[in-house]
């Protein structure tokens, strides 16, 4: 990985960036979901929180019971414990794009994986 | 604040975020420094630490004793105890621009204010 501008414009899914860093903290990914797309699913983590930077496509992120209009700009802090969802709207000229930033109140690799997910509950987009 | 995009287009000098977004764990500074401009000084953080993300403009991060090229799309970790200035090259055509992520093992708040500042140390780039 030279860039995270590099990784913008080739990932597809999600690229998990701070094995690269030799982060210890902070955890960062790029993300890209096709028009259309949605999250593979609804997913919450116990101790872990996020900024969601968006930078290009238009969508929509559930929080719970909320719903955001999300596009380039758009910034969203995510409390442990609140489910989660995406989609990049169909009519988005370009894929959903958006960084992903974690932390919690230890080093990462103490939390593990922290995160619950639900395979069933539907999309508040359908 | 509605987007960081506006703030990446409108901030000068840094503008701290995370009070805006209530966040515990993480840190998200917005910041802009002139061509020619440099760090009023070089600073470490005994416990925080950062992500860099280049947005905008050309320039130079020192780190300890090494000089790093910082354009868009460059992405540099900096974990803590290491002494960091950064300042835009004066033949930049624009600010340089960039996010700066932080966080530690416990909640901000907690850590509180952990950095040092040197005011004496000369630039690398004099």
């Amino acid at each position: 990985m030279d860039t995270w501008g590099d990784l913008v414009g080739v990932a597809t899914g999600k690229v998990f960036v701070e094995g690269d860093l030799d982060a210890q903290y902070l955890g960062l990914s790029v993300n890209s979901t096709d028009p259309g797309d949605s999250s593979p699913f609804w997913h919450t983590h116990s101790k872990i929180e996020e900024i969601y930077l968006f930078i290009d496509g238009a969508g929509q992120m559930a929080l719970d019971e909320d719903l955001v209009e999300v596009g380039p700009g758009t910034i969203v802090r995510v409390g442990p414990r609140v489910w989660r969802a995406l989609r990049c709207d169909p009519t988005s000229i370009s894929p959903l794009r958006w960084l992903c930033l974690r932390g919690g109140g230890e080093d990462l690799t103490s939390i593990g994986n922290d995160a619950d997910i639900d395979s069933d509950r539907s999309w508040p987009w359908d």
